[in-house]
């Protein structure tokens, strides 16, 4: 259907095409509400797409993304430096950050070790996490990867590599989800969850 | 949580969370997205949006989006230019040129008359329609809006102003949906497919 699109607008169709979970037809309705923005509107958002790629670069600490040389969390002198959530993406920061409940800092993989797709540890941010531990600080990494075959292999790779450290090594608790039905959970979350029972 | 992404990644989700159909949690991801493109096809994308704003313009004939003074369809002479097809929107004729059936040529209202949200025939491309028909060429009119409330005043609207004209007006059927189920059809589409049944 984008053939019979005019040139500037399949082009804009296909860039829509691109991005994940969108498919042809719902490129072809943003494409079209592009079209029909006004025009400094539209001059905002292509300025916002170069902008984010020559703005943004990794903390120099935590690797998340910044615009300066440390990230908001990394430079605030409000949150508890002594303890690290290693998480796989920013997304996740972002996430658990949405909670309210952590004071500590992050850090940022960005990714998980996954031989299949030639990713390991020298792929990831590794190095600059083990130069963080180093300084004596931290006494405690929380282990935030994703429940995963691969997120859990990572945060065992990384438990064993801190352990020399002397440093704390925890993992976010696994169970039902809050407002979740025993019912529909499956059986390796029930499992984890009666594995991970605590008094009342 | 956009509060916790840095300013020039907020801003891009803002804009992502602008376009239709696009949640919170979908901009976040798409934003994220666009940043781990490659600098190339993120400029490429900013490019193409801002390409769509500059070198689109409407056909001078059926008002169709063009990147020339006229449309792919009105500067082809492999298209009937006898039977003019009406339609709300570009993509109303993006749809009906995948069915691969029309053989005719198009005229794109922008819009169906809505008083309520103050959209009178001038707001729309009634005027052009008037003068394209004037010339005497078109044989048929074909009234391709959407069977909603709007779209069906606007038909019986532009069928009474070409009356007058002596030109075959006719509308898309009504009916079943091909591979839809009898016993889910609502009660007024069951009714027009009654109503406009044919010859086995």
């Amino acid at each position: 259907m984008a053939g019979y699109n005019v040139a500037p607008l399949s082009r804009l169709v296909e860039q829509f095409e691109r991005l994940p979970g969108i498919g042809s037809k719902t490129a072809q309705r943003l494409a079209y509400f592009v079209l029909n923005m006004p025009k400094a509107q539209a001059q905002e958002f292509s300025r916002a797409i170069i902008d984010a790629h020559e703005k943004i670069r990794r903390c120099e600490v935590c690797c998340n993304f910044s615009d300066e040389e440390l990230c908001p969390v990394c430079r605030s002198d409000r949150r508890d430096s002594t303890t690290v959530c290693v998480v796989e993406t920013p997304r996740d920061a972002v996430a658990i950050e949405g909670t309210g409940e952590y004071r500590g800092v992050y850090h940022v993989l960005h990714g998980v070790i996954s031989p299949l797709n030639g990713i390991g540890p020298d792929q990831l941010t590794v190095k600059e996490l083990l130069a963080r531990l180093n300084t004596g600080e931290v006494t405690e990494v929380i282990m935030a990867t994703n429940p995963t075959v691969e997120g859990e292999a990572t945060a065992m790779y990384l438990s064993r590599l801190l352990k020399p450290l002397g440093i704390r090594t925890t993992r976010l608790a696994y169970g039902i989800p809050v407002g979740g039905d025993l019912e529909y959970a499956d059986d390796i979350t029930l499992a984890r969850a009666l594995e991970g029972r605590s008094e009342l």
